[in-house]
């Protein structure tokens, strides 16, 4: 089965992502707006309660933390993926660390750009025709992450939440 | 904002729920397969951290439940909805009460049923259409259940997981 742990924002900032998401990206009705801190891994039944209990461990040692939008940014020419860049911090490049890591799955091939995807799986006239657009309306938002979740990919596409992890709790 | 409770099932009942919702229900994208324990309800940020702590409270005097489908049926003629019906049991049946008695939100105005939803919003045609067909394909799985969730409305209609909560649990 396929993993993955991402930070859900609030509502005002995914209400915000979704205006965008709804037209212009497909995974839309895959999963509500989201920062992911562990792509996708492979798990079986058994392995993820070990994964969940790691999780556990992990987030004990992780405080809550500042999650601050400033700017629309883009990945290409790599992939047509648009996304509100989320400015790294200390906190979540030392979360995304420890989940990757010495940590189940493979270790990711790609730096860290903490990021939550606004449009993806465009062909580069569509992602031309709207990045200036999106980026002139831009985004300036502060919040603060105080949970992460492990999610689960059912066989349409989708994801379901296996379990919510509260920073710094010792539960 | 609105919230709601709910247990998701295994990844194996949820891809067959899939299986039908994605044709028959047009809440198919808004959120995946679910057995609802406590129906919509309204709540501020502040409450809902009250209600977050009251849950935590209500699971430890829970365990872990067994959810059994062994039957496909309609709500028809009141709504047309299909659904595969939960044979109730004592654990399933107090969860609920303690979810919903005393606690945060009206108290539901119909006797709980517990089910997972595969079709709805149907016209009478459709209903009437499909559902001799459902039943004769039918549904038969058990399985434990050992979390529910509390999750959150977006502006779309579509759900967010607030936080997990495990079944029996002290923490």
């Amino acid at each position: 089965m396929k993993y993955g742990v991402v930070a859900f924002p609030s509502k005002k900032l995914q209400d915000l992502a979704n205006g965008y998401r709804k037209r212009y990206d497909p995974h839309y009705a895959l999963i509500t707006p989201h920062m992911t801190v562990k792509g996708v891994f492979e798990a079986d039944d058994k392995e993820i309660e070990q994964v969940a209990e790691a999780i556990h461990k992990i987030v004990r040692n992780h405080k809550p933390f500042e999650l601050k939008v400033t700017k629309v940014s883009t990945f290409a020419p790599i992939t047509n993926t648009i996304f509100f860049k989320v400015t790294p911090n200390e906190e979540i490049l030392s979360l995304h660390k420890d989940l990757n890591e010495d940590f189940f799955g493979d270790k990711p091939e790609y730096s860290f750009v903490p990021h939550i995807t606004i449009a993806q799986k465009l062909n580069s006239g569509e992602h031309d025709d709207i990045i200036g657009q999106i980026k002139m309306f831009g985004v300036d938002h502060t919040e603060v992450i105080d949970r992460i979740h492990l999610l689960y990919q059912l066989e349409d596409g989708s994801w379901t939440v296996y379990e919510t992890f509260r920073l710094g709790e010792e539960s």
